[in-house]
């Protein structure tokens, strides 16, 4: 089954304590689809401007089943983003952002992506989530993506969001925000009760939790012994956690856990370089280990008392 | 087999978002063995001052397996510390510390204590925790803890006495300040390199790694609706890991991994209530269940592909 996300396709400049790089692909819909196209075909649909390196986009897309068809190329420039990381890698510092053509967004979602079964509504204004939501058909399962700028500008459509959507993504920040509740076990609940039954709130290098009303489910993020640059962590976790949902179709409890274990080993394949660059090269053999590393790290046995 | 430990015991006074406690148990020795004590004997050696309210501290540890002939009651003032947490439980504030008596303590291991399988060496002076050694016959395995204070002023002391122990645990910041290593793989790995077989990292709310040579193991805290006092909660995880290892007396890699479990469990116990009041009473089905459901909370099968 095939994964929809909307989401930014944007060129990103970024400085880590490890080195830099400059106007390399990024955003949400990119990082987002070059995960989850290892465990399922994905449709994107977002808007690049005229000086995009979509040649470039094409390229490394097009050896994975990424359906470009819905980008859409508008007259100006390409939203681009410059950020800083210290040695604190959990913590972006924005030095600059200049939306372009971004800023009008509004989605098209083509006659042939209408019906995909999982839809990733990444980082946008909620208004135009919304708008994605009247277009397509009935999907399996809606998930959402959002932020502290949208929490505090666009409430009122967040909230109506909020009830449309099976899962919402966020960080354990937004959380708070967004619930005015600093405990994240009751900041879920307040969540589940304004619409999605699955919240997953994502803590950065201390993991993810994955809340219903009947479980909690952890999975810690991988300890790495080098994080490089750790944009588009939370985007390559959606992508492999709905990638892998898409894949399997199942949305029992423990299919869901293995897919945040998916999410969670994506995220930590996409900061051991810059931009995409580890989320193209990675092989399934590479995604199996680490998820198996993933459970060495949790595994323990109960004893019998 | 028994647990010896050799740590603090104080008064407590202590302000949280939810009330405050003046004067109160504490100390790393009384919440270590309040702890372990659920699990295994326990030797506690320490020190107070003649304003001790020593027959509370009796009355409420004698309902537990815990031998108090190594506790020394000096002329002079009880230690006594007071701090303040704010609404992020994982930072304490500390407003005043008095370590009366405990600046002149020279642990003195009753004879009934030196043949303990287990030592535990709670957070002090590393000259101290050095002569403890001195004074027992070959553990099966000693642990230590230690904190920034130590780090910073006796570090060729610590460097001799990580050379004698088996494990070591201690949280993320103290890791990062005796490494000097940013990243907690490569922390764990310097800190390995210069003795200890087992290095435990706790982070408080995200959880705890242990880590070998040959594995990382990571267990997450308890989500807890409410998080009462901080205060002791590393104290009583290591008191659940120690108690735990001398209650089963296995030290294989699968057992440790239990081990840390039952350390995370105790440590969620413990930040439930003021001073030791809860770890007082909790039952065996308290313990058992709190188990089960740090089972439940990672627990994930993997896909077979």
């Amino acid at each position: 089954m095939s994964v929809l996300v909307v989401g930014s396709v944007a060129l990103d400049s970024v400085e880590t304590p490890f080195g830099k790089a400059d106007h390399v692909l990024g955003g949400s819909g990119t990082f987002f689809s070059a995960s989850a196209s290892h465990l399922a075909p994905v449709q994107l649909v977002g808007v690049i401007g005229t000086d995009y390196p979509v040649d470039d986009l094409r390229r490394v897309l097009a050896k994975r089943p990424i359906d470009l068809s819905g980008l859409e190329c508008a007259d100006g420039a390409s939203f681009r983003w410059r950020g800083r990381y210290r040695h604190d890698l959990n913590m972006a510092e924005t030095l600059e952002t200049h939306l372009g053509v971004f800023s009008n967004f509004r989605p098209k979602i083509p006659e042939a992506f209408r019906s995909a079964p999982f839809v990733f509504l990444g980082n946008i204004d909620p208004r135009l989530q919304l708008e994605v939501l009247e277009q397509v058909a009935k999907p399996k399962l809606v998930a959402c993506d959002t932020m502290n700028f949208w929490i505090e500008s666009r409430r009122p459509d967040l909230m109506a969001l909020l009830e449309q959507v099976d899962l919402i993504t966020l960080n354990d920040a937004e959380a708070r925000q967004l619930t005015d509740e600093f405990n994240l076990v009751r900041a879920a609940r307040w969540i589940m009760a304004h619409g999605p039954r699955h919240v997953v709130i994502k803590k950065g290098e201390h993991g993810a939790f994955m809340f219903t009303h009947e479980n909690i489910f952890f999975a810690p993020a991988y300890p790495l012994e080098s994080v490089f640059d750790p944009t588009g962590a939370g985007d390559s976790f959606a992508g492999g956690f709905m990638g892998y949902l898409a894949r399997t179709g199942d949305l029992s409890e423990q299919n869901m856990r293995r897919a945040v274990v998916y999410g969670s080993a994506m995220g930590s394949f996409a900061v051991e370089k810059f931009s995409i660059d580890r989320l193209l090269e990675i092989t399934p053999e590479d995604i199996r280990r680490r998820v198996a590393d993933f459970h060495r790290l949790v595994v323990f046995e109960r004893d019998i008392e």
